[in-house]
């Protein structure tokens, strides 16, 4: 099966460049200048051929931070690994990085088993796991060892959720310094959980049991302390670092003095810290329990400094940490005691529009569109030259984007297994009208046209960054 | 008895003067011109005169950190309170802050009588408590508002040494806030300690066990990010803060950004960090036990950076953590385990000397050595005005100081009850002539004139430099 | 002559001290305990006793940056040094520190002779002199080192006014070359003319000619930029800063980072970038001429990071930069053409009052306020121990201030020869009483007692921050 | 005439790729994945099939900082446009930039026209034009609009040299706003040249004469100053920044500080600064004139912040400045009196070599490689896409290199017009084997075949970082 795509503009992280694109089967095969005569004769002999006219041909999007049903707090994500990777497909997204969870007493084989589980046949497409390492022992230090050898190759701990997922520092420390031996990449959880459980504690105690408290107790100094932390430690060991969905930009802060000083500190941000603010957390009623993450919305003037840390690059992804919780039944856990409501949004289907739309305001440029959502999640990941980008020799993972498109966000319209949206009625401009995962075509003619299990696992190589 | 102290140079913090010093009982009373009709006149009716004609004189040294007869690792500190109190008269210091230790499972109170049972009747100087608190709960915290009106006004904490005397930062950030609203004041010994146990615990694992371990392990960056640490979570808490015994650049850069901030942070070093470095600890055999204390000593050129931070004031106290171990049989006990070596060193009879020294070598002006060792630690911790300045109506704690006298350090000759010294044949230029106790002549004619239990127990009001 | 101060709490930089004053001619010779046996004693002997019972008893007030009588743009300041230093007085300074003004061509001499023509017989208190380097050059340079020894050992250079006052950098480089060898203080109007005048035209060519443009073109970061530029030629010159009238918080990080290296770098702010705003320079009609000074005045929020400066120590003086130019004919001078408009505000009698309502807002402690006004500014410019302290030995200029007396400012009643008052109307609480210099009366009873002349030329010795 | 380049790897400074060229004429067709059906069709109809196997297919190296024929001290740089661009290509340069020169008192016309008039029809590769303005005036503020016009969108300024090609601050600030307004690029010579005058006179007074001096008297600080100014001289501007030939580290500091900030600053170095130090400045006799260039090389501590710098992206550019004179009669002017040898190294020739010999040493990666040495300084100067990429539509500016080839450098063995070489007998691995611009073969077989004239002057757009 041969596919052309002709006339769009194509835009990877490095260039935008006016050329067809051949696919051969689940790869790409070429780029030619459109209008060449080798290009020209490449339509005689395709199966099919897209024309993209003033539409923008893009690798398709990689999201690095998912959580499909994820266990949390009594109750489960709502989005299967079929929903939720049937709307990342509907949002531009054609691979994911998911997180198998160890479970404290338990090896890590075990926990990535269950997940494998739980994906496997399931996906729309390709996924990989990170694994949550939940108990750092003499074992399950081995057991990085060996999950790196099977593409598993980033860690991520916790510096938040005492008795749950927390690893105290001499654990991340161990952790740190066998992934500096084995290439893993540790991705922290930047925020000091013993300290926040304190302040929580003290807001019950007032009777604060309202969402926005949720924001107030987790303090910005208490993210940007568990930073700075994670990357002393991480120079003790001598590893290098991830920071997963930074927030507050006190912590910025920190990774920018970290990579000015030439370390391996990397950090992402998510599209609700660049668009949703403490003012949805403290809307009426329990309305503000739609905007429960961790690390919390911070106030509206962190936005300016996030958008501007993805312009330095001090930031250098954009993931969605999609863990959607449905309103009715599932955050109405926690009415009249904010710790119960479970953390977490939903958000992986519209992450290449959400930073569309920063291209469209200027923050960034459409090169640093496609570097923070296709390849720096790729090339962090061990996923680069396969993934987050479109050039000869990667999959066929390829979205055809409609720059002039307008739509209106929605719970009504968008594919999310969850009854609402953080975005309601907000209207942006841009649009996904194709998707190919691996040269097959899953959204066209706003129909989806692929099936479960369209997807598959992708073992990771160990950060490209390092090497 | 009046004592009249004529043709001297007074030497406070803020001034150099020619003055003549009227004693009056245990009070000055006032400063004369020397010479003037006045001062003239003063000597008809004295008691004692004392001629200090081309001698310094000065407040009493205060040593706002000690540790007699401390209990540590099996041990106790070699230095009671009587033998620890006269050296420290011999070495021109005239008041102690040494800490009461509250046992995990006791309280407070119980620490707190058990230290005033060591001290009581036995003292030759005045003396005041902190209180460590080992186990931060809802009794202990109450029990700190009540030992603030005692005056008992500042809390130690530990970041290091878990299962013993650590805090977490759930509990620390308690005893802040209980301290923000007491007036109490917080000092915290800044390593991180669970860290640095997994680091002891390889380093052991790899036949590591000699002296200089002590201070591999204990990194560098584990003290400046356990100072960042307590920072953040004072700014959490509200409070102000003490570093105590700081010794690591990095944790100076740490409080001089604090300090750049405005924020009530201030830190102490001690003179083992400013004369001694890793080499001693390197030394041949098991020499290197004598100079294990924590934070460790550092590399030499640690030491123009700590001058420096006295120099522009993010260093504001200079104390000696004094806590000695004789080498026989007590240093003796880490012999094949650097772990095990009892943590501390001599020194509350050498301070004010080694700080003169650090004068005649250009490091400090002669007025900051007395800020430094006398006024700031006062004020620090509520006792200025009585101690820390030589003015009328402070008390008569005075020594008279000879800034040519030369001399050798040697245990030999100290008056600490201990078998060695960290400075043994080391030449300095300076030496206490006279001590003054509240008016009591200590020190006179190089004897000891004084008796167990000439020094008073001082309670102390808050820290003066918040009010 | 002998006066004695009673019952007063008397305040210096380091000390607030329940002491009685002994005066004996123009001379302070003792303090001591009040209520004691020998204080008491003193009131027999005495010739005058006053009661400062729930007064303060304080230093007299040392204003280092004054210009009277001084030459600018065509016209003179309107006081002189008779108005202007009884004014002072007044207001509870007794020592002026003023700027002689080396004419472009002309020797150091001649300008120095000119201003202490102008000055002898005049003062009603003492007074001493910097000098104005306005071209440096070989003759002027060795001029430098006599005049350090004849007691004017500080010289201000000016990185604006390009063709008036201005020296380059390399006459800049050698003038603190110079400074560094013979001990002399280099003062700065660190703003980057050059750029300054060129912004200026443009906002004149734009019909931009109201005096709020005199702050939009002197931009906070020229002042930055120069700042920062004359520290490191000090650094390459090997000698100490000091920057006048600072008034951009930019600028006072560049001397906090100074200062943080331990670099002999120092800075005084004014009253006026303490209470006044860009505001003020907006006001409508030419008002706003009244607030033309330079550097300028700034944005409203520029004034809380200053106190913190101020308590940080990074600002170490307050000064006035006295410089009155009537509103009516004077500042009316630049109607229609801000850059016409006399540079400069009156200020000399209200600094100590507005400082101490800096105390009662919370901003500074009341010790700090006396050494910002008093005892650093006297030891900056090596004056202290005559000047700036109350102690045994220095001249008896002392004030007696109500800490609770209320006043209103306004031009009806200060003394100061200028038509308005920066801050008609302003309620502010404490007023100087009593004014003593060297022993004499000037201000008691709300009436002036001195007469012209009573005020001395005061020989200098370099800066003591430096020996 | 088509060529085929087959089986070599790609390395573009985003992607390394297995894929072959196919190139029309002058212009980058297409590539394909090596292997394919696709690729293997290609052989068929080539005019030529080279086979890179074992092999880096590069674009061509730009060159954005050279000085041919440049007249400097009474002397002329010893390249011509015809050596020097020959020697570039031999070295796997397909671009230079150069730099024509404003006279004073001239336009901006006549000097471009004059660099026109040298180049035309000389040079063997493609070349483009800065425009150096020395006198910044009304015209030529004009004029600079009209160059943009023409494709010379950067102008350099010089804060060295003062009565050559000095600006002031005021000159400096009217160019950076005139480019802030028509989209030029402010290019700035960073070095405070008048105190760095001063010190050389100072020097020469006190006879240090030799080549060293001259980096002893232009002091790191100086750079950094001057960098820190241009810096604030630009966000007073609003215009972007870009600085040429950074050496200090202290520069580069400022350089992170600005671009932390998210300020348009950009800084190059060049790789005599990350080889060569103030060691070779040293030499004994004469020697250390070969060394002298300004910025001057800097004490070997420098090179490792200058390769952070680069690996940081804080450096974005590596230029050769190159400028050569020689030795025998021209470096020995200034023999006696250093400010007289004419400044400049010659380095066009070995830039892509030392730099990929930094890949070998580890300092970078390939991809950064031709990131800092294609890529970059292309986008910088508005020449990405036909220039520093290989990709479909970019001109065929191709090198083969063979990165296991081992070779000595020396004046015997290069191409330049200069008696000497900085790295006499140095021995690097890596060499460029066949060199293509736009389609022709000029460096194959290890000879030239291409011929005077074949570059072509290109017209730049403005800088593309900033669209």
């Amino acid at each position: 099966m041969k596919i052309v795509i002709q006339n769009g503009l194509v835009i990877n992280s490095s260039d935008e460049l006016h050329a067809d694109v051949l696919i051969d089967a689940d790869k790409v095969v070429a780029l030619a200048v459109t209008g060449s005569e080798l290009a020209s004769s490449w339509t005689a002999n395709a199966d099919k051929v897209i024309d993209a006219t003033g539409k923008y041909v893009l690798p398709g999007g990689v999201d690095a931070h998912t959580h499909m049903e994820m266990p949390f707090g009594g109750t489960v994500a709502a989005d299967t690994f079929e929903t939720g990777t049937r709307a990342a497909a509907w949002g531009g997204t054609t691979t994911i990085v998911d997180f198998a969870i160890q479970q404290k007493g338990s090896s890590l084989r075990e926990g990535l088993d269950a997940w494998h589980a739980k994906a496997e046949g399931e996906c729309a497409i390709d996924y990989a796991f990170h694994m949550i390492v939940s108990d750092v022992n003499e074992a399950s230090l081995k057991e990085m060892d060996v999950l790196v050898g099977e593409g598993v190759t980033s860690f991520k701990l916790f510096m938040a959720y005492p008795g749950v997922l927390y690893s105290d520092d001499g654990q991340i420390l161990r952790a740190m310094q066998r992934a500096g031996d084995n290439g893993g990449l540790i991705m922290m959880h930047a925020e000091n959980g013993i300290a926040i459980d304190v302040l929580a504690a003290q807001a019950l105690e007032r009777g604060q049991t309202d969402p926005k408290y949720h924001g107030v107790v987790r303090r910005e100094l208490l993210e940007s302390e568990a930073t700075h932390r994670a990357i002393q430690l991480a120079r003790v060991a001598g590893s290098p670092l991830y920071i997963v969905h930074l927030s507050a930009s006190q912590a910025l802060d920190e990774v920018a003095t970290a990579r000015d000083m030439g370390l391996n500190v990397f950090a992402e941000t998510c599209p609700q810290y660049l668009y949703l603010s403490t003012d949805d957390l403290a809307k009426p009623g329990f309305e503000g329990s739609k905007y429960v993450c961790s690390t919390p919305l911070r106030p509206v003037e962190h936005q300016a400094q996030l958008w501007k840390g993805l312009r330095t690059n001090d930031l250098s992804v954009v993931s969605t940490d999609h863990c959607p919780f449905c309103f009715k039944d599932q955050k109405e856990l926690g009415i009249g005691d904010f710790t119960k409501i479970p953390n977490g949004l939903p958000g992986v289907e519209s992450r290449m529009d959400l930073l569309h739309q920063g291209v469209v305001d200027g923050h960034i440029s459409r090169r640093r569109w496609i570097e923070i959502a296709c390849a720096t999640p790729a090339r962090m990941f061990g996923l680069y030259g396969r993934k987050g980008v479109l050039q000869p020799g990667a999959d066929a993972d390829v979205v055809i984007y409609d720059p002039k498109a307008e739509q209106v966000m929605s719970a009504e319209t968008h594919h999310m297994n969850v009854d609402y949206s953080c975005y309601e009625g907000k209207r942006i401009t841009g649009k996904v009208e194709t998707v190919l995962s691996r040269g097959r075509v899953l959204i066209e003619d706003n129909a989806y046209h692929g099936r479960k299990g369209d997807g598959a696992y992708v073992p990771r190589e160990t950060c490209q960054y390092l090497t």
